[in-house]
């Protein structure tokens, strides 16, 4: 596996695979890597020649009052991981190489007014830009042919789509089912965040969405399945930021009859927000 | 010389150039083209294998009360005048090539805070944002090695050549100088808004900027050399928007001994608005 932390360092790779005509598949991460990742690793490789994981723990998403230093790095352990998993090279560039003008002089991209204020961006005002505003910059520097991302992460999903579409970046981007712990808990890595019986917890809320894709199934209306899913994660002592039933394709509040359906959740579990989110007919 | 107006036409020729490893420059212009124009695909054609010149009234640079809908759109005789100069590629794409989501829904590339807030930034509000937003779009359709740009819009050059780096576009920003009329008028699509006595009137533009830059080589300080031309403009009945003495670099106010110096010029000539600028030690 090959390493690079700088443009050049990066471009060396890139030019060479490109004159060679690889096609070239991105899985921007955070680091900190578990085994959704790896899932998303596993897809790049079966869908390209070259895989580039980029690990940085972008400054730009993370609000004011949030984890941005707490934030779990461990870069030689994810070197690792991503070398035995057979990642080709590993991006782990500095801040100045993302932001080579600093935070203050950073040029800024503005995802989806519509996107990106509802659910997640309404909790986390800016944190859509933020996620756009590196995301376009792995597209500029990697120059990829895809891009993975998890189903973890639905609304940025859905964000990044609109973003790569909207902006004309001729790439394509996949994304992975969620990876779960037998609980049924999504794996994140703020998962380390939680003790014992936060954890168990947490189970609640794959449970909470599961329950809420049957009544779905079952012909339940969305603000009955919204209530029921909220009153029972707060049962589980879980502090709902959101509980919504959406239309998959733009998040927007379904009319009757709209299909395909998602659920997404965020709560609180002590201090730790989770995320989570299914698909339902 | 080809055509495309959509992503797939544009794509289906700029992925066998990428194919067969040719050097693609880019032209982004708004079209009505002039000898300025002119300038920039000779260079272009200088330094690349294939040429794309693209052509495009783009609605996110012009303010309110700015000039969209009158602006001079001449697009068969742009095309006959590209085809014989050596063009490979004219890409005129539509609005909706360009802003898929409309242009409530685009995604917003905001410009470096520093430089697009002074002078044509304090005068065209959200005029470099626009431009940024159009011009890195073009950069993702077209995937160019290098893009041309006229020194006439100097500061715009600037607020590209730095999203470009700060953004982390592989790709080259070179820019090539004004092309001026026998009077000194700058070569712009916006002088074709101006009557016979008006364009005598805004020849004083370039006078004022060589004068100035004879001062300067002179020794005399930037606030003289702006007062005096800006005295100079207002005495030919032209209103002047700013007249300033700036570091090339960065546009920023010089401090004594700074070089190399750009001195840059806005003025109305009727309803026209005018901008030029010059080189200075």
């Amino acid at each position: 596996m090959e390493k690079a932390v700088s443009r050049e360092e990066l471009w060396n790779f890139t030019a060479e695979w490109k004159r060679r005509d690889c096609r070239v598949a991105l899985v921007p991460t955070m680091g900190n890597l578990h085994e959704g990742h790896l899932a998303l690793l596993r897809h790049a490789r079966e869908r390209a020649d070259r895989t580039v994981v980029s690990i940085f723990v972008n400054a730009t998403q993370f609000g004011p009052g949030e984890d941005f230093a707490a934030y779990p790095r461990t870069l030689e352990a994810d070197l690792q991981v991503l070398e035995s998993n057979g990642c080709d090279l590993a991006f782990a560039p500095t801040e100045a190489c993302v932001y080579p003008n600093g935070l203050a002089g950073a040029v800024r991209v503005m995802a989806s007014p519509s996107l990106s204020s509802i659910l997640e961006g309404r909790n986390r005002p800016g944190h859509f830009d933020g996620v756009v505003t590196v995301v376009s910059r792995l597209f500029n520097l990697v120059g990829p042919d895809l891009a993975v991302f998890g189903e973890k992460d639905f609304q940025q999903l859905l964000v990044i789509r609109h973003m790569t579409a909207d902006l004309g970046y001729p790439l394509a981007i996949e994304s992975v089912p969620t990876v779960r712990e037998e609980s049924g808990l999504a794996r994140s890595s703020r998962n380390r965040y939680l003790d014992e019986d936060q954890r168990a917890a947490a189970g609640g809320i794959s449970a909470a969405l599961q329950q809420a894709v049957r009544m779905l199934a079952q012909g339940a209306d969305p603000g009955q399945v919204e209530r029921a899913g909220t009153q029972q994660l707060a049962q589980r002592g879980l502090e709902v930021d959101y509980f919504a039933v959406r239309r998959a394709a733009d998040l927007a509040v379904p009319e009757p009859g709209d299909t395909p359906l998602r659920v997404l959740a965020a709560a609180r579990c002590g201090r730790t927000r989770l995320i989570d989110n299914m698909a339902a007919d």
